[in-house]
């Protein structure tokens, strides 16, 4: 595997008159920053790596965030959620379960 | 898992001055095109998704594909290579050798 974990988050954005609502508009470049910064101060570059996707078809628990290979997907992400995100789940294989979308395990 | 397979297709675009080149010069865009229409076709969607993606640190054998969960990696795709993809690996569980970028294995 190329990549331990391989994080996309959801980077979509719709026009603003658009009922369905977009991750861009929640801050999700910020939640992609946040996990680029935190695997770089942890010396993780180059073996988990973070990615702006387009949309994952999951706009109404934005930001979104899919974690593989185990396809953990994660909602409502803040930026401040990716310290524990990456401590818990990327470094001690532990998915931080309050964040879990479980209805796609 | 969410999805049977999720296709992700890098569609960075750089500087035309920059040497590394990009997948989005590359027409990375109708190969996202073509995995969309051919999973629509197939009447796949819902099951597989194909989804655009940031830079996937592979520029030089772009345009680049990586299937989840199982963590194939592709190169130097075209949209004529993708209904094979779809058909061998997707479908058939067969990953398609020839374009394979084995050194991610």
């Amino acid at each position: 595997m190329r990549f331990r974990h391989h994080v996309f988050v959801c980077e979509n954005r719709r026009d603003p008159s658009d009922p369905r609502g977009c991750c861009a508009a929640k801050d999700s470049h910020a939640v992609l920053d946040a996990f680029k910064g935190e695997l770089h101060r942890r010396g993780l570059k180059g073996k988990i790596r973070a990615n702006s996707s387009g949309c994952l078809d999951n706009c109404a628990d934005g930001p979104s965030v899919v974690v593989y290979p185990e396809g953990v997907w994660y909602g409502h992400v803040r930026p401040e959620d990716v310290p524990e995100i990456v401590e818990s789940h990327l470094v001690n294989g532990v998915p931080v379960e309050r964040l879990r979308l479980k209805k796609y395990d």
